[in-house]
C-alpha cells in the first residue's frame, strides 16, 4: 500500500492537471530558510485604472504554471539542478482599499525573503506592486530591465500617485532605480499626455518603443540594452501588456501590435548572466483572458525569469 | 514585520481569490493522523465513454471551491467547529491507460484513509471512481444514495466493464452495496438500451426517475429515500450531470430537463443525520464548463456534503 | 480486417463524438422512397430583424444532436422501431438575398417530402421558415400548436410582411392554419405595439402568456391545448426562444423568465397522439450560444418531437 | 435625401443592433429638467471584496438593454406613455481609489436629481453605491426591498466600513432607511460569521431566506413583505447575486440556488403601486458574464423597476 | 455641488469603461455643422454570403474604442487637436431586407455630411457598404487602398451582384474608382473559381497577395502602393479579415495567414500625406469574436486611419 | 420542383454553413473503389497524458473544413481537378479503452485504402495515430516530415509506451521510418527529461528547433529538409502544436512561441512534389479551442496538404 504523501511537495511526473496548483509545481515552502528563489504570488489590483482582474493573476498562473517542465530547451538549463525554489504564497494584507497600506505589507514581505538571502520572482497583480518590491529588493540604485507596452512613468492619476501608471516615476523619485541603467523595452499605443513617454526620456532612462524594436530585431535590442544596464544590481519587471493582444489578450489595458511570445523568450534569454536582485510578472488579468492564454504566457515567462535568475543566484 | 506563513495553512478570512487553491480552503494535511474528515481528489477520466474532461475536475472544484465559507445559513452547521478537515490530495497514479491498475491506486489511497478513520469526500474524475472507493469503504454491503441521470448499472461498453456507466453494476456484483438499501434519484435521458434501468429495477433498487422527483417534490422524496437507507452504513455518490446543464453545463454526458442546484441542496440536506462512510462528487468536466458554473456548482455540492458528513463523524 | 462501412450509415453504438454529423445520428437518405420522417436543415436567416445566426442552426443542432439516443425515458418510445427515419439534408437555395425565393425553395423541398409521404421534421433556421413549411403541409386549414416567446402575428416590419414575427399572421391569411384550433404557448416579453398579441386574440387564437403557464402548470396547460387543437392535422411549431436563456442562451431574440427545458418536455409529451403533418425546431443561434447548450436543448426538443411524430406516422 | 439625425435621440423601431447604447435606447437627457425619472450609471467597483468586474455593469447592461421594448407583455403598462425618461449618463468620479470620496461623487450627482424631482434609478457597481445614493434620496428613514443572496450588514471587512458589504449597516446607522420597514429577500450563501444576519434581524429587519422564499412562493412573499413596507417613501435595491448563477453567473459573489428571473420578475411586478423615492440594479460583472446573461438579465429588472417607478410616478 | 454634465459630451481623462460608448469617445454631433471628420457606423450585413454578425460591429467597435487615446506614439499625431471629429451615428434603414435599398439610404447619409465638408470616416458592417459610400464621396474615379484577404471584384452570388464579395467590380463598372491607382493587399484564401483574382488584374489594379507583402515587407509595399496611388483623391478601405484570425478572429470569412496588426499599423501610417476622400473598416463580426480582440483591432485601425485623415483634413 | 439531392453529395458553392459537414466539403465515399485521396477521422484521444479532447478533432475540423474552397491561392493548384477526393469517415473502434486495440483498428482500416491505391489523409487524435497508420503505409522505412513541438520520440509515460508522446521512437524501432530520411521540425517546449531530444539525435534525425526554423527563415529549412527526405515515399505528420497558441489554442499540450500559421502554410508548400505515401494532422483538441481558430487552422493545413498529396498522386 502505498504511504501518504501530502499535496504540498508535488511530483512533476505526475499528470499536469493532477495535484496542488502551485508555481510550477514547486514544493510549498514551510520556512524560507531553504529557499534560493521564492516565487510569491501578489493577488492586488487596487491601483488599476482600466480593466481590472489582475487580483486573479496569481491564482491563474499558478494554475497554468503545471505546463512548465524543468529543461530549457534553448538554454538547456535546469533551474531545479542550480537552486532550491519553492512557492512562497502570496502577499497577506491589511487591507484591500488602501494602496499604500497594501504596498507596504508587500515591502514587508519581500524584505523577509530578502533577509534570509531568497530572490524573489513574483507574479502580480498591477504593476503598481513594483514600486514595493523595488523598496524591498533595492538597497542602492539598481539597474531596471522594463519590458511593457507603457513606460509606467506617469505621474497621479484618478487621485492616487501610486497608480499602476506610476510605478517607476515613484521609484525614480526615491532612488531605487538608476535611470541611465533603465531599458524600457517595447512601449507603444497612443496616449493622452505625452508626460510619461517625456518623463522617461528626460530622467534618462533608455525608452525602446516597439517600432524601434521590430526594425532592429531582438539581438540588437538585447545587444544594446546590456550595455546600459551594467554590471551591477539589475531588476526585471516584465508587463504582461508588452506581449501582443492576440499572444495575451487578458490584461487590463491591451495596446494591439505588441511583442511576439517568441521575442519575448529571446529577449529573456537575451539577459542571462545579469546580476538579479529580482524579477516581476505582471498584469495578467483572467477575467479578460481566453482560454488560459495569457496565465500560459505568464507562466513560461515567469519559468524563462526562473532560469536565468536561478543561473544568477547559483554563481553568488 | 510580518511572519512567514507557509501558504499551505491558508485563512478562510483572506480574499477568495488568494492563496493556493486546497479543497474549501482547508488545510493541506501533512499526515493522516489529525484528519476526521479528508477532501481527495481523484482526477481521472480515463472509463468514460463520451466527452472527456473530468481529469481537470479535482483542479477547478479546488479553485472554485474558495469561494465557499463555514456557516451553512440553511442548517446553521459549521462543519470546521465539529471536525478536523484537511485537503489530502490528489490520488497518485501508476498509470493513467490501465483502468484497473487506477482503480487499485484509489482503493489503495482510500483504504489508507480508513485504516486512519479518515471519512473519504472525493471529487472525481468520471463515475467509475466510486467503484474502487466504494472497496476501500464498504466493509459490508452499504446503503447507497446515488444522485445522477443515469443509473450507471449498465454492463461493459466499448470494451470495458469497468466503464464509468457500470460501477453500481461491479459494485452490485461484488457485494459493496446493498440493492434494497439503494435509492437512485434523478434519472433521465434516452437510452439506446433499456438495460441499466432494467438491472437497477430487477436487482431490487429504487429507481427514481427525474419526472417523479418532480412531480413529488423533494421532502416526499426524501423521506422515502431515508426509508430505503436506513441507518447503517451509506455511501453517498453525486453526479454532477444529475443537475440540468442550464446549471451545471460542464460534464461528459449532459441531459437537460434535470435537477435545479435548489432542489440538489435540499436532497442533501435532507439526507442530514445518516451513518455515511464516504460520499464523492464526479464528472464536473472544467473543459466544457462555462465561466465556471459547473466547478462552482460542484464546490457547492461538496462544501454541503461537508456539512452532513461533519455531522455524521462527529457523533462518532 | 474490417470492411469498409461508408459514414453516411451512422452507428448509434459507435462513440457520440465520432462519424458525421446528421440529424439524431440517423442515416444520410440516399432517396425519399424509404422514409417515414425525414429531419432537414433550414440554414436560412435572411428573414430576421434582430441578432442574427440561425443560419448555422442546423449545422451545430446536427453535431449536438449526436448525444441523444434511442429509447425515450419518460414514454419508453423507440421512434427508430416505429418509422423509418432519416436526415435528408438541407434545403438548397437559389438565392440567399430574397426572402420569398427562399420560402419558394422550402415549399419546394419540403413538398417533394409530402408527396412521397414523409413527415417533415425540419431544423431552422429563422421563424420565417414555418410558412413555406405549412404552405407544404397544409392541404387544408390545420390545427397549429405554437410555443414560443413572441405569438409571431405581427405585420410588416423593417422592409417585409415575411419577416421572422409575421409567419402565423401570414400562414392565417393564407388559410393554412386554423386560428380557433390555434394555440400560443409562452409568449412574453415587452412590445413596442401590442399589435401581434391583439391579433393574436382577435383571429380566435388561444394565447398562453408564460405567467398563465407557471401558474397553471403543464398538465392544465396540455389538456386546454389538446381541446383547442382537436383530432384533426396539426402542426407543431417550436421557437427555442420559449424556453428560457439559462437554459438555451443562444437565439436572436432572448426574453428572460421562459419555460424550463423540463417544461418543454412536459408539453411536447403532453401531446402524443396527435394527428401531425409536420414539426420544426427554431431559432437556434450558435454564434450567440454558450458551451453548445441551445443545440443541445433544440437537439432534444427534436429527439421528443420525433417521438411524438413516430407515434403518429406510425398508426397511419 | 434624409435630415441628420443626432444619435443621441434613438428610435426604438430601429433595429436592436444599432445607434448608441443608452439605457434602453432612451435619449440622453441635454439636462435634468424635463426629466421625470433618470437612467443613470455608476461605473465603480472600488469596494468590493471579492471578484471584480461591476465597474463594467453600466457599460454592458446599457448594451444589453437595447433589446428592451416598451410595454409590459404582463402589466401593459408603457413606462414612456407615462413619463418623461432619460439616460443622464454616468456618474463622474473625483478619484477612483478612495470610497468615501467616490460616495462623495455619487451622492451629489443624486442629490441633483432629486432637486429637480427627478427619480433615480441606477445601475451598479458594486453594492456600496446603495448608501451615497440612500443619503440623496432619503430625507427621512425610508422603507426598504432589498432583493440579494446577502443581508450586506456586515461590519467592516478588509479594511474599510464601507465595502460592498456593509452598505445597509451604514444606512442603518444613518437614519437613512427604517429597519421596521426594510425587507430582505432570496437571502442564501454559508458565511465565515453569522453577523450580518444576526445584525438584520436584531434590527428589527424582516430577512427572507432563499428557501423560505421558495416554500411559500412569490404571492405570500410579496403579500407580507408589501405589509413590512408600508405606504411611506421606499427604495428598492436589486443585487443582481439574487438570481441563480444559471440565470446570471456574472457577479462578483454568486451564490447557487437563488431566484429564477421568472421569480424576479415575479417579485418586481408584486411590488406596483408603492411610494418609490428610488431604485437600484447592482453587483452586474461583465467580465464574470456567458454570453451576455447578466447583462440581459439586468436590463430586464431595470426595465422592469422603470416600470414600477413609472407608476409611482406619474401618479404623483 | 458638481454640474450636470449631458454624457453625449464624454471626457478622455474619465475612466474608459464609463461613459456612453461613442467612437473613440468623440462627442455626439448634434449638427453636421462643426465637423470636419464624422465617425459613423453601418450595422448592416445582409449583403453577406458566410457567417453573419456585422451587423454588430459598429456597436461594439465604439465599445472597444474607448480604450483609444489622442496621441499616436508613433507619428506623435494627435488628430483631435488637427480637427473636429464626432460620431455622427448609424445610418439609418428603410429596409434591412432589401440590399439596393439599404445602399441607397447609405449613399444619401454620406452624401449629407460630404455636402458639408465632412470627411466620413465608417465602421461597418458588411463589405458590401464600400459601394455606396464611394458613391457618395467619389465625384471622379478615385484611386483606392484596398486592404483585404479577397479582391472583393467577384460577380452576382448567391443571387446578388450587390453581395460584400462584388463592390470593387461594381465600383469599377460604375467609374467611381480607377483600377490603375488601386491596390488591393493582402488577398489570400483559396477560392472556388478565380474570377476575382483575374478580374482585378484584367482591370489593370495592382493586387498584392499577402505572400508578396510577407516577402518584400511593408516598406516596401507601401512604397509601390503610393506610387500606385499618386496625389489625386483616394479612399480607403480596411477590411479586417486583411488581419490574421489570431490576431482578429471575429469576422466573417476568416482566412490564416494574414497580416499581423504590427503590419496592419505600419501600412496604415505608411499612407500618411495621401488627399483622402474617406475610409472604412468593415466585416467585424462579434458574434464570432473572442474577448473582444476584433473589435479592439477594429478599433484601433479606426484610430491610426483618423490619424491620417485628420492630417489630411487639416492641410486643406 | 428541384430534384432530391441527398446531402452526401455536398455542393462547393452552396453556403458554407450549409449542408452536411464533410471534411473540405467532399462527397462521402460510398466504396473505396473510387478514391484517389481518402480523408479520414480518427476520433480517438485514449493515449494522451496531458490535456484531452482530440477526440473531438475530426468533427470540428469537418465543421470548420466547410471554410475551405478549391483553387490554392499561392500554387493555384486544384486538387480536386487532379484527383478523386472523398470523405472516407471515421476509423471504427473495438474498444476505446485499449491503445493497442486501437491502434490496431486504425491499422486495418488505413491498410484497406493503401490496398486500393488511396493516400490517406487523417485527421486525428493524439498524435499516437501516427504510428498505426504508418504500420500500414510503410511497406519500407520511409522518410519522414514530423512538424511539431515535440520529438515524440520519448519511451514509455505514464504506464505506455504507446502513449502520444512515442510514436516515432516505436516507427523507428519496427523498421517504419529512416532516421537518415527524418527531420523534425518547430521543436521547443522545456522538458523534465532531454531523453527524447537526444534519442532523436541519436538516431540520426534532423531535429530542428524553433530558434533555427525563426533565424534561418522557411525557405532555407525547407531546402535542407527535401535534401534529408530525398525521393523515396515520404509521410508528413504535423502536430497543431507545432503552431502557436496564439494561433491554434485548442491543443493538448500547448508550448508558446512557435511557428505562425504563414509560416507552417509555407512549410507545407515548400515540400510540393515529393513521393507521399500519406500525410496526418493531429491534436487538434475543440474543448480547449476558442472560437474554432484552430480547427479552422488544423482545417487549412489539412487543405494545404491535400494539393500536395494530390500534385504527388496525380503523377503517379
Amino acid at each position: 500500500m502505498t504511504e501518504y504523501i501530502p499535496p504540498s511537495s508535488p511530483d512533476m511526473f505526475a499528470p499536469r492537471y493532477s495535484g496542488l496548483a502551485t508555481f510550477m509545481r514547486t514544493p510549498v515552502a514551510s520556512s524560507l530558510a531553504d529557499v534560493d528563489i521564492g516565487l510569491l504570488g501578489i493577488p492586488y489590483d487596487g491601483a488599476l485604472t482600466n480593466r481590472p482582474g489582475a487580483r486573479h493573476g496569481p491564482r491563474e498562473v499558478r494554475n497554468q504554471s503545471s505546463l512548465m517542465r524543468a529543461i530549457n530547451h534553448a538554454t538547456r538549463v535546469n533551474p531545479y539542478e542550480l537552486c532550491r525554489i519553492a512557492d512562497v504564497g502570496d502577499v497577506p494584507f491589511d487591507s484591500v482599499f488602501d494602496i499604500e497600506a497594501t504596498h507596504k505589507n508587500i515591502t514587508d514581505f519581500v524584505a523577509q525573503m530578502v533577509a534570509r538571502n531568497v530572490i524573489p520572482l513574483s507574479c502580480g497583480g498591477d504593476h503598481s506592486v513594483s514600486l514595493p518590491i523595488l523598496r524591498a529588493v533595492a538597497h542602492e540604485p539598481v539597474a531596471l530591465i522594463h519590458i511593457d507596452a507603457h513606460t509606467d512613468t506617469w505621474d497621479s492619476f484618478q487621485g492616487s500617485k501610486f497608480n499602476h501608471g506610476a510605478p517607476f516615476r515613484r521609484a525614480h523619485e526615491e532612488g531605487l532605480i538608476d535611470p541611465k541603467k533603465t531599458v524600457q523595452i517595447g512601449i507603444r499605443g497612443a496616449q493622452n499626455m505625452s508626460e510619461g513617454w517625456d518623463y522617461s526620456e528626460q530622467a534618462g532612462m533608455r525608452v525602446m518603443f516597439i517600432e524601434e524594436v521590430q526594425e532592429r530585431g531582438i539581438s540588437a535590442i538585447v545587444e544594446e540594452a546590456r550595455t546600459v544596464v551594467g554590471e551591477g544590481p539589475v531588476y526585471l519587471s516584465f508587463d504582461i501588456d508588452s506581449i501582443d493582444p492576440a499572444f495575451a489578450p487578458g490584461t487590463g489595458t491591451p495596446e494591439v501590435a505588441g511583442l511576439t511570445t517568441a521575442e519575448a523568450m529571446a529577449l529573456i534569454r537575451g539577459f542571462r548572466g545579469l546580476n538579479y536582485v529580482g524579477a516581476d510578472v505582471v498584469e495578467v488579468s483572467p477575467p479578460f483572458d481566453v482560454g488560459g492564454m495569457t496565465a500560459l504566457a505568464g507562466a513560461t515567462v515567469m519559468y524563462e525569469l526562473l532560469c536565468v535568475l536561478a543561473e544568477a543566484r547559483s554563481t553568488r
